[in-house]
């Protein structure tokens, strides 16, 4: 193998290339990224346990194939050698199948290679009858629902948002089972589905597309999504076993209906609980902090904590609409309001609630088809 | 106690006060702020094993004391509050001396106090004969010097930056043994003195002067420093023990000289050294990459590195001018040399060697009274 490649070319598929590489593995080969070079095309794999990406790269200009062949490089290294380097070219090619040689400017890289022939063929999806599926709509379905899936192993199936089409209408779920988001929207005519991907392909397939700007394909199979865009295709399995049903966890009456301008009830809600009494979740570093929400008699609307050992914080809030029956006291945890409200593109937000002890319902202005729902906490 | 301060003035001032609160302290009272207000002024006070930090606030436009009294807040969750509350005006008042309320807007903060009269007196250097230094220059010191003392506590005196003034030609010399930084500067007329300062110290001083522009004063008895600009007093306990004397380390003689542009050298040492064999210090986490400097019979220049398990880096340098006598080798830690390199605000810097074991310094074109020295190390 020996091309010389414009390295903002290389960059920019090693970029998408670096969401299947696992940081650890114990299949050393797949800390590697695949090369193979035929005579038109420069084909970049790297797959994990859940995630299998590659790129095709066909460009007559950028791209000059001398030799063609295949090796396995060491990923981390080679993608930080091509980030810290600053010429324009670069030529990789293989000394005795035992070395790749980077040439940049008057810089020279020798990298300890892998056999090609040893690095795990992946089954990739067939490419026919694909979902196609804009990415700004993609972005934001994985935006406003993988922050609500749980962190915890405990109940693999919750790790994953659940994809459910029935009859077009495809109805997108993440919870943890403290809280939940749930997105609608109507899709051109496909047959129906129920997928879960999990929360970490999530993450890493919205870093893949997060520059593109385009459709995307969609392709399905029982265990697997594949998504195909520009030179790329991503793959991610499937969790296994039956998303849980939590069309009847969303309440359909409400007591309560608070307007609140997004901003400044983040800003408070924020403020409030640098005070809240802090739990940490065991094995995660995340601090829930407590707050209450209190609608008064007379429509005044507060955020407010006590903290034993430090002291109290209380905040009003001007809501821009109050419908209440009476007065409301609810606590929760600040940070799933918090991340709840982020998912919102809307500037205007109404919470809809009904009593102390059971979920609220969070939508936006702007947001039609989302909703954030969040478990209450019982204070003393 | 009761007061009305502009929030801006009260944030600058804490931006100073923090640099002398503890993260964590024996005596729960350091964690806090002690406030101060007498009919003129608000005084805030921090203090630490090492540092002590005082702020007289005087502005009759925006400060406002209705009340006179003193308390003890709780350090970090003042700061952190008064960060995120975005009104213009704060109203901090005492409620029966056990609660500090802070009004802001609609918002309203009730912090547990600590009583004043359990804060720890401290013991100010008086204020006579000061020497006066630009902010620039003391700024200057430190950023060139700190970075080289030793991050172990084996032995104590080289965690801290030496000052010995000696009529009045002041040598500032940090070390951890394996490699130097030395700066020389005149000063106006002062007594001599030989001090050493913590390293942390330093670094908090240094970002207690970053915004400010002008002459500080130096202060100095027998244990302790302190400095004075604006409204601060910054106090620091000083090493005890005797400074070695690094006289004798610095090379008077050299073999070869070699002038670089700093930035392809700094930019070549970086891409090479990713490539280099780690080590870690016990105990702390810092790696050392190792790489060699070749000068060549032809008087090409490299930079290299040999990694038996990742694979090998080689950068040809062009240098701006070369004197040698023949071909050398030497080893050394990329980020000693990087961090080296960085303390020069110079873009040319020339490298002075005399063999393979011995040190070799770097100095900068425009930086003529800073010298950075380099131990090597030996290589297979």
């Amino acid at each position: 193998m020996n091309i010389t490649i414009e390295r903002e070319l290389l960059i920019e598929n090693l970029n998408v290339i670096m969401r299947g590489l696992p940081s650890k593995s114990p299949l050393p080969i797949l800390t590697g990224i695949k090369f193979y070079a035929t005579s038109e095309d420069l084909f970049l794999t790297s797959s994990n346990s859940d995630i299998a990406v590659e790129v095709r790269i066909t460009d007559k200009i950028n791209l000059e194939i001398k030799e063609t062949g295949s090796t396995v490089v060491p990923g981390k290294y080679f993608i930080d050698i091509i980030r810290k380097i600053n010429s324009k070219k670069v030529n990789l090619y293989l000394d005795e199948d035992k070395i790749l040689i980077i040439k940049a400017d008057r810089g020279e890289y020798k990298l300890h290679i892998m056999n090609a022939l040893d690095y795990p063929k992946i089954d990739f999806v067939a490419l026919d009858n694909p979902l196609t599926l804009h990415s700004d709509i993609l972005k934001d379905i994985i935006k406003s629902t993988v922050f609500a899936t749980s962190q915890s192993e405990k109940k693999p199936i919750l790790t994953g948002v659940n994809f459910n089409n029935v009859d077009n209408k495809l109805v997108i779920t993440a919870t943890d089972s403290f809280r939940l988001s749930q997105k609608t929207l109507n899709i051109p005519e496909y047959r129906n589905f129920n997928i879960t991907i999990p929360n970490k392909s999530l993450d890493e397939m919205l870093k893949a597309i997060d520059n593109y700007d385009g459709d995307v394909q969609l392709y399905f199979s029982n265990n697997k999504l594949l998504i195909k865009f520009k030179n790329v295709v991503f793959q991610t399995r499937l969790l296994e076993g039956t998303y849980p049903d939590t069309s009847k966890i969303i309440p359909s009456k409400y007591s309560t209906v608070v307007k609140f301008n997004k901003d400044s009830l983040v800003e408070a809600v924020e403020r409030v609980s640098l005070l809240s009494p802090r739990d940490r979740e065991k094995d995660k570093e995340i601090t829930f902090s407590i707050i209450k929400l209190s609608i008064k008699r007379d429509r005044t609307i507060e955020i407010l904590t006590n903290n034993a050992i430090i002291g109290d914080a209380r905040e009003e809030i001007i809501p821009t609409e109050v419908e209440a029956e009476g007065p409301l006291n609810i606590g929760f945890s600040s940070r799933y309001l918090i991340e709840a409200l982020r998912s919102f593109l809307s500037t205007e937000i109404t919470i809809y609630l009904t009593e102390e002890t059971r979920p609220f319902i969070v939508k936006g202005e702007k947001d039609n088809n989302l909703i954030q729902l969040i478990l209450p906490v019982r204070m003393d």
